[in-house]
């Protein structure tokens, strides 16, 4: 960390910040020039505010040399990291590629078996359903919760697919046991208490970027699931809050080589959250797949009598599929370009 | 809800539409204009999905008609609430103006029973200090936990503060039993799991909005706390994520008279975490109360020999009385102009 | 357009606005429901100031049916512009994929010329360069200006490249007679003075997205240069700006299937100043092309003695031959997938 | 500047990036630690990039130590500017505390001049009013242009109010011979050729915040008026773009407090265009004045036929004048807390 002191600055106060550093166990580096005194701070600074020693009034500015995050760094753990999903040991990222797919929500047995034979044909590697669902209005469907847990489960024997859901509450733990990949919704991305929970447990998780979180945000998230022993995290950027309104939120792709620069977790793209419009869907999956992400998370629906639903952010089956073989296309043409 | 259709929707499409609408006990009223066809929607469309909606492809836009919140809302309660807090049943709301003061976190009995004192004099009448902290890295201090809030219990019985506390996990509610007002904070405000348990209880709940939450958001989730029957909610704006970064986070106060047009629950405004730096919270505090919030929630630490903390965002005792003075000033101007 | 008017409200008030609407030679469609009355408004909308209708203090709220921008309409122009560029009639839109690339600023003849061949060589089709440059500071380079286009012009001999380069102030309009295609930077998009005097050219002109410009303001700015007679208009998202600071700002990829969709006209991205970062500019590009855009413009220098550049946001010739060649594979899988 | 080096970083790309840096006339002062080198650039590096320099690959972060702004910078001008305004040299800054009120648009002579008395008699001490209106939709009303310029110059010939109107093209400033201020709205913040022009005015600027603007970039852009010799520059914040939408735009007051600490300009508060909701005004106005703004900037029409108007953006002259009153009484309350 590198402090910037203010032009100035009476000796005495540059001391008191010296020596209250230094009192934590850290060692300084001070070097006065022409204008300002400038004090490096060596060893782990992780543990240093840097909040409180920017708004110091003494104080001109704060950089940090090295980031606050460790586990998740790719500097500590330059290949990429892969994980391993479910019975049959799927191996998630260094260029394992994996489409999630699903409906939003649970809603009976026929409906998740449907769909999960169905994204399964088209080349679906996971199923995703929600069983509890994080709602704005408390007088929102909140999702069929244990009930929907087991209709995944009933799912997975059918199909094999692997089963990704959302969990709310660390108390529901026990109702994941067989749940392959447990799902932390953006709105819960910084309720450490849960992350921490997570971290104690052996299964994958998948981490959903918050909306309105920054890229380190959400890796200072993993790092508090990776600090509690449990190494299994993949990234999901799924948009971000911003003036526009022509999508629910707004995309960032850029997160995506950012991540892979950053970190050697895997990172994987949910375009039906973020645009929030079926037909954006395919566009949006396209680009993620060339931007180098990991895998994809799509919602599905299998509803033929709702003709309603078209249009919605779910795809039907059938275009899912075509989703599906544009990817498969822009992947090995990827392929191509690197061999 | 209005729902408008886009033109040249075959017929069919629309009558599936209104059928859908229908079977869910809601009346329609549709009206075909020149260049396209309007769906009003009556009854309680609470429950209605408006984004499942307006990405139909045969929807143009949906506006809602009446929000979907309810018992925070003024039309259904035009007076203001006033909340009861403590055995000496302070009163909030309803021109009942309070400033809550108190250090970031509690350290140790001397600290919060010093800083109590001192800002209890300078006029505070509630006491704040975090047992538990939410930190962006697994590596900063997580507070006291219990001990803080037996601490912060030791610095009531010494002055008759009320005590407020942040809670970051349902579990700990037994921890709070003698606590006045549990704190959700802004990282929290979408965690619904806590909010339905908090609505189980009869505690005051101060209620912060997240950072990149909206204003109906904000009211969505004390309607989480109300619906469960706990009515005792206080909101309080403390800033918003912007690309600014001057400040931490950049204050919202026209959140103020929009809350107060749109609820009648009591709202406060933390200057100190919204801006993050001392000195801008005079000014900001000044201000929160000339455009009419019920109260405030000020930083004050008590840590002379610390020169260091100069500057950061809490004030120190005699700053924190000097605005304290203000606070009363504009509020009694405000009187005046009323009166 | 649809006026919803708030509950209870006196039916004279509302007759008062019926008035004023129709006197706007606005014909009216009124409904009353059981809890609201409902304005629908025929005719040409677009001259209706939706801000000042939903400010009024009877208004719930406004809903535009139809949108406010008509020449850049795809409703009213179904199939896709194709932009004419160039004595050579460059075709852009309608599949017609174009990479514009050259320098951030025109420095010198040999480096404009040695540029223009090289980017020539790996595939671009127009050249771009700074001549007037925008900056922040006044004390920043402010580009050569009348040479710097001399300089561009000379490299269009050199190479046959149209030339793409920006314009600040109406009044340099002389300077750009032989400028193949005028560029309007993101600070410039709400400049409608300028915007007005381009109407009145017949040169096609990329217009940037604003940083903070919503999609549909894009459009009224295009609207501004199609009203003026001037249908040669080429949209270009370049990266709006978020609380993310990993990249310089969040480049809306999404921005590229919903333009698509509401206008004919081309859409280009620019992953350069989107990303400020040159190794982010090859993911980005791909992302670009496999979600549709028709083109590219890109950063690219030419100067090995200054071996400090790279990293920066420029391209190396090398770099860019790698990213157009990426963009071409992408571009024929593309291909393939719709044929 | 401070630039720091990654770790690892070869000696001979350090040693390049040291002579790029020193060929441009400033200085160097290396320190080498345990993780990283540190570069402190020492000289005027206001010219230096600071965009191209964090873009470098070896480059980990830079930071400035100095602001690049130099006229409006508070450092170099420890006292308040004072800026005279029209004939009789109204002050503003420093305590001098100003409202300017009037009509979004002129109209008509008679609705002008009927505005101007009321406001004065309310206590406006100038006269707002657009001429030159810029329109997100080349199809909404421009303005009377020429003619509003004379109407206002009539109001002050009844009047003796100074007038403020803005300019959205610098061919127009002959028209502006008259106008005591010239206004610069928020989409021609970074208007640069403009901002040049202005600068080699004597008229005083009020200028305004982009919507999408930093406070820093506000300050630069007020430094290229003043870089032009033009030294009476008012700074006006209106508010910002983010993701609420229960006010058009979101007040930043904390941007009051930042700029007086910052620059010695004086700064004013535009809560009309910010909120866009005429009952918000007030409480806005006081807030802005509680924290310590130099001046307001007020909309107010005069339009009883038009019962239409009320609850727009806009106050009618008897709300006007409870507002001025109310911001009488907080600058009566300032300055006694400050006696």
């Amino acid at each position: 960390m590198v402090i910037i002191v203010k032009p100035n600055t009476k000796e005495e106060r540059i001391q008191d910040l010296i020596h209250w550093i230094e009192a934590q166990n850290l060692r300084t580096h001070v070097s006065s020039g022409d204008y300002s005194t400038i004090i490096g701070v060596i060893g782990d600074t992780s543990k240093l505010d840097e909040d409180l020693i920017s708004g110091l009034d003494i104080v001109e500015g704060v950089k940090r040399v090295s980031e606050p995050f460790k586990s998740v760094n790719r500097k500590f753990h330059p290949q990429d990291s892969v994980i391993e999903v479910g019975e049959q040991k799927l191996k998630v990222g260094h260029g394992n590629f994996h489409i999630i797919a699903g409906p939003c929500s649970v809603e009976s047995e026929e409906q998740i078996i449907s769909v999960a034979k169905s994204v399964k044909a088209a080349g679906a590697t996971m199923l995703r359903g929600g069983a509890f669902k994080p709602r704005t209005s408390p007088y929102d469907f909140q999702g069929l919760k244990a009930d929907g847990i087991e209709l995944l489960l009933e799912a997975k024997r059918e199909t094999g697919l692997p089963i990704v859901t959302e969990i709310m509450n660390a108390n529901h733990l026990p109702l994941f046991e067989h749940v392959d990949v447990i799902q932390v919704g953006a709105r819960n991305m910084q309720n450490f208490e849960l992350l921490k929970e997570l971290g104690r447990t052996d299964k994958p998780i998948l981490l959903k970027r918050g909306l309105a979180n920054t890229i380190k945000e959400l890796l200072m998230s993993a790092e508090y699931i990776m600090a509690g022993g449990n190494e299994r995290v993949i990234l999901c950027e799924r948009g971000v809050r911003t003036f526009e309104t022509a999508t629910r939120n707004t995309l960032d792709l850029s997160a995506v080589p950012v991540l892979h620069e950053l970190t050697h977790l895997p990172v994987i793209v949910d375009p039906s959250h973020a645009t929030g419009v079926a037909r954006y869907v395919k566009p949006m999956a396209l680009a993620a797949t060339a931007c180098g992400a990991d895998g994809l998370i799509i919602e599905v629906h299998n509803d033929p009598p709702h003709a309603l639903c078209d249009g919605a952010q779910s795809l039907r089956p059938e275009q899912f599929e075509d989703v599906a073989r544009g990817v498969r296309a822009i992947r090995s043409t990827l392929a191509g370009l690197e061999g």
